[in-house]
């Protein structure tokens, strides 16, 4: 069976017209789906009205304590939020993070050098439960929120939860499509007309040395790159009002 | 076949040792079970935190625009952090707002005086759903959200969520337990060992016209002699570290 995983994030979260858009796109995916979702934006300005410090090491988010309720609250009523919106649309969502029904199994981060805190890097992914609750007609929308199984949440980058749910399955044949503002990866990131149609590793790895890959984009494609090499049948980088076309990703 | 419906709020969501000693008593609880929990007081510390006023009218929250937010905020991180805990304790849970899977839809309450803003009265329970869950070893565990079939999420006070739960199933005999910080109902509320091992609608009414029922505690029996009138099996109205004993609620 297929399975479209998509994933959601940046300024379409932050834009009713364009949320609504996607969603109604999303709705019409006929077949079993998953939405991922992300909010970063949106816990950073949270923090910000709260007087909470964010704290970046190499563009990633350090998640201290309060950093993580301040995810936690924003991730989960972000996920809340789009469920209601699309049980309007008469999509029978059900809205995840990793601990609900233990879909996403963490384990905290360790490194050398650096304390990331309260993020969680992905150990295994329940795709059983999304199985079950896909063949009741119910669709999962998860947030990037994971677990540690010892009673704690963890942070984490909801790309790499969307390529290890698009990963992990083996009845079905998973589609992971990265939805964002753009019409998929540009030649030149200001020209709309430049869309590279197939992007292979090759092409990736001269796109990059030129310098024509942005900071927002690098994680994406190369979350898609090891998506590929686990398993993925397809990803597609494409524009949040449609789930065809723009940039098919290949090895 | 059995289930529990079990009720927290109050004074054991705020504190970290009787919260984890009601969670061990309610993963303890075999067969099937729905936690339900409300988090008003955490929604108002937030609210205060984020320079948010509250508004309250004959002791109900006024839920505007930017309460809601607060409020969805609030009840989906605790829903969370809940079943993360849960699934610390080995209880496989899963939190649900009652726009996932559409299982509490509500319709926002109409009133000929006061405009009480987004708080939805239930309209119905999808019962199935839960019924489902279980089935599959899953523990629900509900959150005070409810949504309109119309992309907005509702607030809905917890014990009237818990009551129309236990209230709306027919496979299931169902037991409704309010568990809170006291032994049960008390004949003098500063006395613990006045303890009031059955209280009839008639003693009640009776406690009622003496003062001996307080504010906190007049919506909960009302909620518990309706959930009865409808069909409720049993209601129990217990300490948060048993899920047996305590106050039996009769007709």
């Amino acid at each position: 069976m297929n399975v479209k995983v998509v994933k959601i994030g940046g300024h379409i979260l932050n834009d009713a017209d364009k949320l609504q858009q996607f969603l109604v796109a999303f709705t019409c995916i006929e077949g079993p789906k998953i939405l991922v979702h992300g909010g970063g934006r949106n816990a950073t300005e949270l923090a910000h009205r709260l007087g909470i410090r964010t704290n970046l090491i190499n563009g990633r988010r350090i998640t201290d304590a309060p950093m993580l309720e301040v995810v936690t609250m924003t991730y989960s009523a972000l996920n809340k939020q789009l469920v209601a919106m699309l049980q309007g649309l008469g999509c029978n969502a059900i809205g995840l993070s990793g601990a609900d029904a233990g879909v996403v199994a963490a384990k905290k981060r360790e490194h050398p050098e650096i304390d990331f805190g309260y993020v969680g890097d992905i150990d295994h992914v329940r795709f059983d439960i999304l199985d079950t609750l896909m063949k009741s007609g119910v669709t999962p929308v998860l947030c990037a929120l994971t677990h540690d199984g010892n009673g704690g949440l963890l942070n984490t980058n909801a790309d790499t939860i969307a390529a290890a749910v698009a990963s992990k399955n083996k009845e079905y044949h998973a589609e992971l499509i990265y939805c964002f503002e753009k019409r998929g990866v540009l030649m030149d990131m200001n020209n709309d007309h430049s869309l590279v149609n197939e992007l292979t590793h090759a092409k990736y790895q001269e796109m990059l040395h030129a310098g024509k890959i942005n900071n927002g984009m690098k994680p994406k494609l190369e979350n898609a790159f090891k998506a590929l090499a686990s398993g993925v049948g397809a990803v597609r980088i494409t524009h949040y009002n449609k789930m065809t076309g723009g940039t098919k990703v290949t090895l």
